[in-house]
């Protein structure tokens, strides 16, 4: 693997931080505000950020990367893709178990539900969440997905992960600015009492870790490799990953061939088109 | 172009997004709030929402896909490169006068500057969005970097470029909360009277603005095409984009010879290194 020591760094910092979060989501529960319990008061509202940056943004971001750990390289993708999903059913239910809290807590203090921008843009990055795990589970875990519509939801399955991703961590920020307004009034936000600048610290460590997955899940050298003999892989019965190398192959014989300008594009295209594949 | 329709209406839809964005943050302060001015009170506070959402999120989002247009493939790359950074120059120019209105309002108010998150992930992100400027600036338009240099930066020019503009997108967010939960007390947030409605919509145009614009600066297939003929670019001197399709081409040569997995898998990292041009 190219940049190994690189890679091992990031991926070491990337878990770092998120734990670190977990871990600061919890000091902030714990220490600074009413605990954690499910009572319908401040204590059961605390669940919200430490199940949101336990699931949707420290499992989530793992589940992004899951693919690159080059040791998991020669297990089969059939288990890589059964890890994936796990993780990211974590994440969703974690998500949703927050959500459970957070009204419950609302309507036990007749607080209003989802008049945020925070709510808006969250529970629509969880329901999009939900539908990007039953569509990849359909497409790409299930046999039924024709190859040719497996290599046309990729990159689309691939960027809206990534999309979603962001959006989360987005939402965890407008959420900790909301928390903090809304708790500390004497001594307010404004006059940074140690909660906002322990809390505050917490948002810069989210950002930190989404840019190291992001980081990671974007480096096309960084990719588990797909397997390049197309005869063992119609033996194997192939995927979609499969598919696209072999066209990666025909269309280089193409250029081999014709070494036309169009011919080296079309090439490029299917070829950034297959550098898509792996993150589920 | 492949995909040439769908290309013209993301187009069409980012630039009307984009705008309708900029009109919601003048409406916002026009007809909700308390206009614009220069004067230290809120009239000057309000120049922070209307010039970061027309340089920094609008301004900058049409930079980064402005090298996508495919009626521009005919301008030499360096009308281009100077269109990139003349617009980020703007944006840039826009978000530093933004952070003059609100640090200028803060202190004829007395309320302290630098508290919240949104402030500490706001001047990071302009911080660090000068440094890409003056960086690109350096490598990319100045003819004194080596190509190898400018083949080592471009991915990562790329990625910060697509992150800052992620970030600066999470931060309007959270500014937005804020503004709101200080501005509307009676009635309040909670109780979503009609200004909390318009701003929370002009919260989810941004995000929408944002998928669109990552959306196709991220699609290989929509990138400004490189020449194919080395021989002609060593002639007109080369560059970096030049550099890494040459280093294709013989890759193309040593894999043909060798047909080797470990060559094939190189030069993939290569194209797909080369896949990340054209963005500055």
């Amino acid at each position: 693997m190219e940049g190994y020591g690189l890679f091992l760094g990031l991926l070491g910092s990337a878990v770092a931080l998120g734990f670190l979060s977990v871990v600061f989501a919890l000091v902030w529960a714990l220490h600074y505000r009413e605990g954690l319990a499910w009572d319908g008061d401040a204590a059961e509202f605390n669940w919200h950020p430490v199940l949101v940056l336990t699931g949707f943004v420290f499992v989530q971001g793992i589940a992004i990367i899951v693919y690159r750990l080059p040791w998991t390289w020669k297990c089969s993708k059939l288990l890589m893709k059964l890890i994936h999903a796990g993780l990211n059913t974590i994440a969703l239910i974690l998500a949703i178990i927050s959500l459970v809290a957070v009204f419950d807590f609302h309507n036990a203090k007749k607080i209003p539900n989802m008049y945020s921008l925070h709510s808006w843009i969250g529970l629509t990055a969880v329901i999009l969440y939900a539908l990007q795990l039953v569509l990849g589970f359909a497409v790409f875990l299930l046999p039924f997905a024709p190859l040719s519509l497996r290599a046309t939801i990729m990159p689309i399955h691939v960027y809206s992960g990534l999309l979603i991703f962001g959006t989360v961590i987005a939402t965890a920020l407008m959420g900790i600015t909301e928390k903090l307004i809304f708790a500390l009034k004497s001594p307010a936000y404004s006059s940074s009492p140690e909660e906002a600048l322990f809390v505050n610290t917490l948002g810069v460590l989210i950002v930190v870790f989404g840019a190291v997955v992001l980081w990671m899940a974007t480096r096309p050298h960084w990719k588990r490799p797909a397997e390049h003999n197309p005869k063992l892989l119609q033996q194997n019965g192939g995927n979609e990953e499969e598919s696209t190398m072999t066209d990666y192959n025909n269309a280089d014989k193409t250029d081999v061939e014709f070494n036309s300008e169009a011919a080296a594009r079309k090439r490029n295209a299917k070829l950034d088109e297959a550098g898509q594949r792996s993150t589920m």
